[in-house]
């Protein structure tokens, strides 16, 4: 896995991440960061997390032979738009956005059909911090990342991305664009809304102040998600709409379920299912820490 | 804060922590345990949490001059009532409970009226272990027990079990019942309940191996409140019923708006929720780690 200039649209927690541990492995050129914020991306070099900054992306993909789009769902089409005449004949390039059905169609819009050097990518990895400052090269250590190449995609191209995630640390994998959808709205984006609706419910009550004052341990960890990036997660949010309200009236009504068995006083019942949840996540997270 | 013999009825990760905190405290005397069962408490003396056991909740608080409740709320009326008549003269006795109200009503049951020295008390830490294995004696540092003492309270008993909560390094508070309840069922028992539903509900779909094999860490985090004690939950859902119903249908009610704004395409709107969400827990986590 070499190359001799990587291209990082988007230089925050994943986009910066991905640099720090690509210049720890070795095998790597230049870094050449973009995005719309000067500040950032002179933060970015300060911190030696890339080498330097375009603020236009057609001059940052000149003559990259690896280009990662690590920007919000949203911000996809129009960057593609304005990378898609500049791109070296040798690029691949790839993305890490998570929602793949969402990107594979600005990508086809950008490019009037699927070239053959994308290779659509969802690293399972991150922190409810955002930004650059955040960035560290661990973060893709032993994570999945999952590509969905497409029937146009090139196997190399897919091969370069994989082996660039490898050296990252992380078990590449991959599954259809459809499939990886619907896997990530249930683990990842509707706890998301789940976890912003309870905050943002419990902020509009009268005793907020003294609600969070005795919140314990375990709703910090429960509402940590809820720190996340807004903007990226309203974007994902509008990217997997589809599959993401599936299972958020899923959710309603397995919540109506429980909320009956309350109301019944139907305890039997209630402790069913907290019985089975209980066994449940007990057993995926197999024995290592909480 | 001296003691001569304290009782722990329930000797789990509560219980078992507050042995141990005690203990190092040094102002302690004899720690008897009592539980339903023996392998559970002669772990507890092996261990050297406890010095001695004691299955009979009669014989467990005979001349206890402290006496701690840290069993499940559906398990407080009958232990009360199994100890009312053998408690010493000069007893204090109080309890871990997470629905105070509820306590309040069986201790009320278990004596006939309010007996000026139980001072009901709940502290506001645990993890999501269970079991003396899990406990420790830094449990209570820095966290906060609130007591929710009534009219009939000795104040003398107030002091007490709040010095004793002290010496476990806690931050000793006061509140009605009525209110504690309705604070904890908000920041403590509904995302319980939501965390709960959450893992049963995406346990129970077809492809739920795949989809916990690719769960990241806020997913981790998120449902971490899901491998708690089910029995203790379904307890404090009955105990704390009707505020806890008024939680979930304020809580159906925004989940609801915000799948009208995702259903919609109102992304700003969208957007605001996510931004509120944030903005309040940045604050209420005010600058400590996440």
């Amino acid at each position: 896995m070499k190359f001799r200039r990587l291209c990082i649209i988007g230089v925050g927690l994943i986009g910066g991440s991905l640099a720090r541990a690509l210049r720890r492995s070795g095998d790597c050129g230049e870094i050449v960061g973009v995005g719309r914020n000067a500040d950032n991306l002179r933060r970015a070099v300060e911190l030696g997390v890339i080498d330097r900054y375009e603020t236009d992306p057609a001059r940052g993909v000149e003559d990259a032979d690896r280009v990662v789009l690590a920007v919000p769902l949203g911000a996809m089409e129009p960057v593609l738009n304005a990378i898609a005449p500049h791109l070296a004949p040798d690029v691949v390039v790839t993305d890490v956005g998570s929602a793949k059905a969402w990107v594979l169609e600005a990508v086809r819009a950008a490019f009037g059909s699927l070239p053959p050097f994308f290779v659509p990518g969802h690293p399972i990895a991150g922190t409810e911090k955002s930004g650059v400052e955040a960035a560290f090269p661990e973060l893709f250590e032993g994570r999945r990342v999952i590509l969905t190449p497409e029937a146009e995609t090139d196997p190399q191209a897919v091969q370069v991305v994989g082996e660039l995630w490898e050296a990252c640390g992380a078990r590449v994998t991959q599954m259809s664009a459809a499939h990886h959808d619907e896997v990530l709205a249930a683990t990842s984006h509707l706890p998301h809304v789940l976890a912003f609706t309870l905050v943002d419910s419990l902020a509009a009550m009268g005793e907020r102040d003294e609600i969070f004052q005795y919140a314990a341990g375990g709703f910090r960890d429960f509402t940590r998600i809820a720190s996340s990036d807004p903007v990226m997660w309203r974007d994902i949010c509008m990217a997997n709409r589809d599959d993401l309200l599936a299972l958020i009236e899923r959710y309603l009504n397995d919540l109506g379920v429980v909320t009956d068995l309350i109301n019944t006083g139907n305890w039997d019942g209630l402790l069913a299912v907290f019985q089975r949840a209980k066994a449940a996540r007990d057993r995926f997270t197999d024995g290592t820490p909480g």
